[in-house]
């Protein structure tokens, strides 16, 4: 993701000094002549403007805070574009440190998949000092098919992007289910889409997730059963912090370990419908 | 929505003979002068085919077999039309009925609401004898924008509509807990529904729950809540005859009935969604 | 569980008419000499009581209220005490109908298996007319350890009986999990077991269940699980009736038809517990 | 509780130094004389044997690691006595840091209330080296009514502890719906008790909760519904850990979340039972 991302900014003119826990990946970059950085710290020493894109709260927090982190180095003044799918927790704990550091923290998730990142075409979805939104605004632009402001607090990005995982996450289970049921009756899933997507719902979303389930084809993982955890998890610690239940948020996450269980944890999330097949005994 | 569609068929020239439980329901047809019957047999004698639009399988069961009911005296080779959202055991067993009666049963159900039959904006899933779906498909064509068919067993148009329907609730429920968690953070419904719809699922159907939802308009109905328990219900039932466990439906069924405990029967469908907002103390 | 009941009858110097649809099995009692009847009208015409034990809420109509059935022919001021696991609606519908007739309905569900029978162990739950139930006193006495009256109104008496089972499922899905997370961590369920029940819950019937799930011993079958389906389906339609959602109860519904789909539908209904180990993976 | 304990372990004759964040807690054991420290690490110091009793994972990490924390001044081979309810994965994590410190862990987690730790009733279940475990016996003696080894793998206690926890959320679950159910038809949770645990279950928690629920006598709190919540959270956290899927107690979370944002977070933890009357409309 990463990668895209930096091939994007090289494209667009901008100046970048990259880093990479793996190095290697930045010769993937060597025909654009971007400075490598040996640590986080390199990485940020004398920015005005820091992108951190990591799996997730523990690695951001590690490339951060942690020794050669790039916290203390950044510039004041300086903003640090956080892009990861974090929790609104740690988003706020950054912003609070980096404006006591005099320094400004922009959350700006992301929605899309590293292909489409790869094609300019993610949605980013910026919460920050308005300020601090203007003037990253050229950079963000480079990234993405489209920046959507969602006000200055920047834990409100970053719930955005979880209830938006959660819809697909849902929109993933339902089908599942459906498709699991239509089986078991002897109607193929593929003409079960062509109607119930086609007809009513006539999402793109329903159509590709559709499509992979009813193909079956959860491989190669277009992103990953365990991260699909990993953000459910997110959503409901996020919920929890609220005293917000979310029943189907816990289904889904329940069907995710029983898919790790199975040794599912690297296949296509998209696999969180093969529970409901196992289950019915497909 | 029989209204609707009586309308429609004589708009479109046939020759109707209707039938209601309530009989001044058929005054709103006098410009268009049909027949109007007394009892379901009176409506199926004679008949080449024979339109069922009902509430649920106890209506259609009491009309086609109880008393004055319609199956004894529709001609051998007439069609019965059934186009209620029925259980896929209902239609099996009236197919079979009709069959040995030397008469045809043609499954139909659809999905749209009163206004969408009214505006002949309706989708048909229709499902029995090829032969005899053609010789009825100028009757289906007048009643809808499009007719699907799937095959020759009926139950597998039932079985459609009812994954359609709980597809449809499943992503109220989803549009339901997502949007508690925004409100909670502080985050408008209606930016929430304008990125996540807007941007990733784009679809029409959540584009007018979403907006039900985020306005919490839920009356007048457009389709309410205890026939959407309804449906749900004989999705669950057609997945037990099957061994398809549902635990999504399960989840949906369980909120439907805290809606109707708390006296939200007659409301929106859409109010399932108020159910997590109140559980998130919204 | 009839055969069992007719023998502590006949033993206890009760007079006894028996109907079996498998009429073979009225030779086991053969040593007692009971009258057998070739149908349940032959069995009921003439009877002060009139007791049935079936298998469902269908089986108990066809034998009372369909072809030769028993109702019929019952002589006014007879009581039926009525045993089986059935639906409150149908307690409530029967009772009407004796009453209209002239007759006395008694429901009188019972807790306990085959071998508790055989052993006059059962518990018997008993709600009717509170006359009738003076009068069928020492018919009820004669076939448990125990009789508790629970009121006038028949369908309390089954509610009772639903929640009883519903409370016993419950406690097997809750060992089920838990077990499954301690063989995760490499605990075994014996001793977890031992613990948790051997000092805390301190209840006979977690003694008994998580012996079985413990060395997973689910045949052969004391209670099968398809019966065990059938119990928590009565107990969330009876809920369904007065708007009670029991979403513990849909969630063992969905585990029974895993578990069916797997094709453990005649095993032990503890085999409820076996979703949740394979779901972990074990 | 660890008042309780510590008036225990002097009334024992053990000579102790107490900590605690509020110092004026000490004040009640003042009778006894024991020595109070202002640190963790004072009472830390010289010890043979650390107890610490802490409310979750956050505060026995600052108690231990933390600026004047016990962890660093414990002498090597000393034993720390961990009896707080804390997940497996910190139990593991504290083990090691202990070993490689030349000092020993012992996870000993209790079950039961305050009340049952002054009345020394405690369970205690301890897990860790064989050695250790005879060497601190004496004292594990003095604080309850019985001590369960369960092996040398210190997280093990703590996962049975989180599975007893979770199964006694689930027996109240089940309760809060069975007697829901019951309510709807007109049954007294009391009557309903009476029968399925006086005659089934027969445990005195389903009889000390039932009460409790029957009464809704949610108020003075035993053990809070915050702290259920806690305790649900490391189950689910723990089960996570090895990809075990737990519904039930995903359910529980979700009902617990629903009571907090209802603002019961205080009350006892029995009030899970609430919601379900909640949501029947009771």
């Amino acid at each position: 993701m990463g990668l895209a991302m930096a091939r994007l900014l090289l494209q667009a003119g901008h100046r970048l000094t990259v880093y990479n826990r793996t190095r290697s990946r930045a010769d993937q970059l060597k025909d654009l002549k971007p400075v490598v950085a040996e640590t986080p710290a390199a990485a940020a020493r004398g920015a005005d403007v820091l992108i951190t894109m990591l799996a997730d709260d523990d690695s951001l927090e590690a490339v951060m805070l942690g020794p050669e982190g790039a916290a203390a180095v950044l510039p004041a003044g300086a903003i640090h574009i956080s892009m990861s799918t974090i929790s609104p927790a740690l988003a706020a704990r950054l912003a609070e440190r980096h404006r006591a550091a005099g320094q400004v923290y922009v959350a700006a998730p992301v929605f899309g998949r590293p292909e489409a990142a790869a094609a300019k075409q993610l949605w980013i979805v910026a919460a920050g000092p308005a300020d601090a939104l203007t003037r990253c605004r050229p950079v963000l632009d480079a990234l993405g098919q489209g920046v959507i402001v969602v006000g200055d607090d920047p834990p409100h990005a970053n719930v955005i992007k979880l209830a938006g995982n959660f819809l697909l996450a849902a929109a993933i289970e339902a089908m599942g289910e459906a498709f699991a049921l239509g089986r078991k009756y002897g109607i193929a899933p593929a003409d079960l889409l062509d109607i119930v997507n086609g007809r009513l719902i006539r999402s793109p979303i329903y159509e590709n997730y559709g499509k992979l389930i009813a193909e079956e084809r959860y491989e190669p993982a277009g992103f990953k059963l365990k991260y699909g955890l990993k953000d459910i998890r997110l959503a409901l610690g996020a919920a929890e912090q609220v005293a917000a239940p979310m029943p189907l948020a816990s289904l889904i996450r329940d069907r995710y370990l029983a898919g790790i269980a199975r040794g599912w944890g690297d296949v296509d999330w998209a696999a969180l419908a093969r529970i409901a097949a196992v289950d019915a005994g497909l």
